[in-house]
């Protein structure tokens, strides 16, 4: 089936371990669902040339049931540390890639994270998604096209944020809704809305996913972000960020991954007293604009 | 660093995938050990390639989420799924392979299995493991030698079995010791001991590695055997079962892949009143024997 030869190893020893991969491989070849049995027998074969590969020892594999077993128990209803592990590993982000293909001049696509929410309320195009939480004003505005360069009118455009200490609505004590919303594009594709300058914030960190960055001498901070879905009939759904040019998290490394080249933006700070698009008093505060057009890809069936 | 070529996929895309997967492995450069870095980057690697490969959607990898934080959930101090887990994809067996390399005609190793504990008595050569477990007596004799052929004098050899309900007695309730024990080989390294002719029985298969199996068309049933563990000085420690020739689950396949070859025994089933070797009285009950002749190798400080 598969063939693995790792160097340094004797070729009886090689075949034995060749063997017992087959083995296993040809033990779901009666699984009724063939994607099942695809997905179950890709995964044997990578599980077992990873292991002979690096020759994992006994207690290496001791520790990694462990290490899962801690992530289990840490994770309940609010809390999901296989998701974390998922993150920054890349899992997550390459599952995101094999999702939403590369489509010309589409924007690009990035981790959808856990705090999104149903229940953002709907605001009009030059509304604001803050509800009163803490962090710098900052006017979004861009436009929303088709591969084509064609308006895509009436575009659904959900954004969600932290706020100012890190932290997201679902996070306050409190139950009440802030840093979100949805918006529609007009006629025109265009959209826009009062939002808060991005800062950046770490992943809970307190687990055995924390633990692994420590030991690696990785960051848990994400880059500064904004987060977006829109979706649009005919049009592939696409759920990104917006990043923040300058970022020092950005060249330190996205500790999920989610960054990519296309979707830093330059959020330019705005003296206090500088007069704002759509006449909104800010009382001397210094704000923020950056500007984010949107590319949605035609909708597709399945990726490959 | 690596390159993965996914057939019908195109070049930008596979870029992009190839890009983030080169991010993530640099992403660990920094881990001060060398060996987690290595493991590390290598479970990156083979993770990555697993979902190009597959293209796995976003439901499944929701699906893969789920299914470890169910096994999570199940294990505790007495149920550890993660360990079924690896036992069912053969990646037990084959960590088991990697630290056990062919030498030369030295007895083959095979899973530990979590039914081994330290607290089994002491019994002479000849003496009896069962310890009241029900089951059919059975008389287990053989020699232990080193690969040269030369007996090993002194060797720990310690057995442990399930009774013939298939429970070990860990899992019963009033935490009594049976079915189990150590014994010494003699000068001649010859060792022999009274046990149970060994049944089939199944993994606890009611949680989330359960419905793998039965989404797989899988059995749950381990072929019937009898534990070893033998350590002698100078000698790598081989942990081993024997099977039992003609039991139909080494066809239907082994639940966890334990089995070898090499490892299977004929148990001769002795008609009731056939003298015993020892002169003992099982008072007119049928009873079975075999022979187990046992060669360690030569103790190595690290595989590969």
């Amino acid at each position: 089936m598969t063939d693995t030869t790792i160097t340094g190893i004797s070729a009886a020893q090689t075949a034995a371990e060749q063997k017992l991969t087959d083995t296993v491989i040809a033990s779901f070849a009666a699984t009724p669902d063939e994607r099942l049995k695809t997905l179950l027998q890709g995964l044997v074969k990578h599980l077992h040339d990873y292991i002979r590969e690096v020759r994992l020892s006994e207690d290496e594999w001791n520790q990694a049931i462990e290490f899962l077993t801690r992530a289990g128990h840490i994770t309940d209803h609010k809390r999901q540390e296989f998701i974390l592990l998922s993150d920054v590993l890349g899992a997550s982000m390459q599952t995101i890639a094999v999702n939403n293909p590369v489509a010309g001049n589409a924007t690009e696509a990035t981790v959808f994270g856990p705090f999104f929410t149903q229940n953002a309320p709907e605001i009009p195009v030059g509304g604001d998604i803050a509800g009163g939480a803490p962090g710098q004003s900052c006017w979004v505005e861009g436009v929303v096209t088709d591969t084509f360069g064609d308006p895509v009118p009436g575009a659904r455009i959900e954004v969600w944020e932290a706020d100012e200490d890190g932290f997201y609505d679902v996070q306050y004590s409190d139950g009440r809704v802030a840093g979100r919303a949805h918006l529609y594009s007009d006629q025109n594709g265009k959209y826009a809305f009062w939002g808060l300058t991005p800062t950046p914030y770490p992943i809970p960190h307190d687990g055995p996913v924390g633990k692994l960055l420590e030991a690696t001498n990785r960051s848990p901070v994400r880059a500064s972000h904004l987060h977006f879905m829109v979706t649009a009939s005919g049009q592939r759904t696409l759920v990104t960020h917006i990043f923040v040019e300058g970022d020092p998290q950005i060249e330190i490394g996205d500790s999920v991954f989610g960054v990519k080249e296309s979707l830093i933006r330059c959020f330019e700070t705005q003296p206090p007293g500088t007069p704002t698009p759509d006449g909104r008093d800010l009382k001397n505060h210094a704000w923020a604009r950056t500007r984010f057009d949107i590319v949605l890809a035609p909708a597709i069936t399945r990726p490959l």
